[in-house]
């Protein structure tokens, strides 16, 4: 994604919050492995655009919310409900790397290595700090929003709707598991999973978290929604058609890694629909994708109509999250961030 | 464990509590994978003992605590913890199975053998649905105690509690994982990981958040907190010694599962120290012993003296335990429940 409307919100409040939040779980750090597992975490929540809890905090501020301290620490339990959401998906995923560096994964499993151990050990022991990592984050990020000192009415509202966005994460993420496996999807199929994966916690939540703290009403806060699931939608497809013909250096992600991951995306899902699918699919079942066969498939990708396709799909939807919110007196603020989030460019 | 003193608590409201739980979240269900995913973690949280609801509930009425209401809430959320703890725990083990039949993992696992995936892919997809599963049931168990009603002072000590345990357990099971690994643990050190994995989260916690809700005094809390450290520390090693010595109709769990898993356990880190150890290592590293083997280990823990030994130890745990509440009112009763642990029978 391209520099979001940064001017509109200072990410300074959120990092305390988070600096916060780390400083204090060192109370109940017993031992080394311990205090590296918190470490890790802190590591893994680090780095990243902030781009919930700018999202929530530009939209709160517009919707004319005042309460600074409240909304840092609703902020920081995006961001850290967004590291859980990660550190799992790496674990599921099999990455023992995140823009570029180790991850929890990777640093826990290196230990064992350095121990002696094998790889399949040494991944086993990684995986499983990961998988305790998230839960120490995903805890948080619910305790914080249930701490963060709104009315007892808000945080109970907020709290459901946490409720739901990782619910709908869920069932999105396992979607994501199930048609990596089966390998038959099509495109509503795919933009339905990433809906619920990552539209839902990234972008409903965050301005509905701003619409109830903010008090805005029902139907505000419904334009809002409907603004953030298109945009969603918009913003993974984005980073899809980022993953497969962006520029390395401006993504910073390797345009091959979705090709060997054999990524469920909704390019791969058009293309299985074109004469085009015999020639694409060797190269995703060998999962050993090179630069040529990137550039091959990228090339068949082009011609068969899916690159088009996606983002025809990409500015279709764009539009109408445009029109969903044209009547509110935020919607230059929300131009602004559907300008930024169309412009892709590798997401965070 | 036998019997604990049931008639103290009736675990209906706990049971209620629960389903309430479970059927107010189908609200967010989309499709039939996702409510197959909420009905396993129905299941996972159904068939216990309730120990850690029970023990919480009857210390809190012994303490004066007459908000059945919340109390029923706040039992409600010690069972999703252990339900979340649990679910993740089987992945990090590998388990499929639990209390004799499909585990979240096998469940899953099972659907993706009949779409015709083999046996690596099947397990992958029944572990993310576990990961998934258990992190519903973990963010389900601090929002319940956000919401249980208590006034807001308990509710924030409260989930700094549920903080505290959280983080111990999971320093505790990643100790676990490494400690198997290793293979070079001595006796105080699985003591502290099982006092960390599991007594906090099993005893300490749960009369930690009866003294908070119930209004007793520090010193009072401090003390029922050191009698749970020390009975969930004999509950966690009469857990492995019926492992190995129980008799497989009472505790309904394979008495060479812990022989075949390599468990880390006391027994066997005692073991380490004798001349019997060379002996009793073969059948560790093979990972197949069978019924006549496991006759042999448990001669080999017999004649080393490590049964006599962590028998003692249990033994003397429990005196301590039952000292640190001597004076107080309630004694009575967890004399009762420190009985129950003490009798042992394969933990829930």
């Amino acid at each position: 994604m391209s520099a979001p409307p940064r001017e509109t919100v200072d990410t300074a409040p959120v990092d305390a919050a988070l600096a916060g939040f780390f400083t204090d779980g060192t109370r109940h750090l017993v031992g080394a492995e311990h205090t590296r597992l918190w470490a890790a975490l802190r590591d893994a929540s680090a780095g990243g655009k902030r781009l919930r809890p700018m999202l929530f905090h530009s939209v709160y501020l517009a919707l004319g919310g005042r309460q600074t301290d409240v909304a840092a620490q609703v902020g920081a339990a995006l961001e850290l409900l967004h590291t859980a959401l990660v550190v799992h998906d790496d674990v599921i995923d099999g990455d023992t790397v995140r823009r570029g560096r180790p991850n929890v994964v990777g640093t826990f499993a290196a230990d064992a290595r350095e121990r002696g151990h094998d790889a399949e050990r040494a991944t086993h022991y990684g995986q499983s700090a990961a998988i305790l990592a998230g839960d120490l984050a995903l805890a948080g990020a619910v305790r914080v929003i249930a701490l963060c000192g709104a009315p007892p009415d808000s945080v109970a509202r907020m709290l459901d709707l946490v409720d739901r966005a990782l619910h709908l994460s869920a069932a999105g993420e396992l979607t994501d598991v199930r048609l990596s496996l089966d390998g038959d999807a099509d495109v509503p199929s795919v933009i339905t999973m990433e809906h619920q994966k990552t539209a839902v916690y990234s972008f409903e939540l965050p301005l509905q978290l701003a619409a109830v703290l903010a008090g805005a009403h029902a139907e505000h806060e419904a334009a809002l929604t409907r603004f953030a699931r298109l945009l969603g939608i918009v913003y993974q497809i984005r980073d899809d058609l980022d993953g497969m013909f962006g520029d390395e250096a401006a993504t910073g992600k390797s345009s091959v890694s979705d090709l060997r991951e054999g990524k469920c995306t909704p390019l791969m899902a058009y293309a299985r629909t074109t004469p085009a699918w015999a020639q694409i699919r060797p190269y995703l079942v060998s999962g050993t994708a090179d630069d040529d066969a990137a550039a091959r498939v990228r090339l068949l990708l082009e011609e068969c109509g899916a690159r088009a396709f996606v983002e025809g799909l990409a500015e279709e939807l764009t539009g109408e999250a445009r029109e969903a919110v044209a009547h509110l007196p935020e919607a230059p603020l929300l131009d602004e961030w559907a300008t930024a989030v169309t412009r892709g460019a590798r997401a965070a």
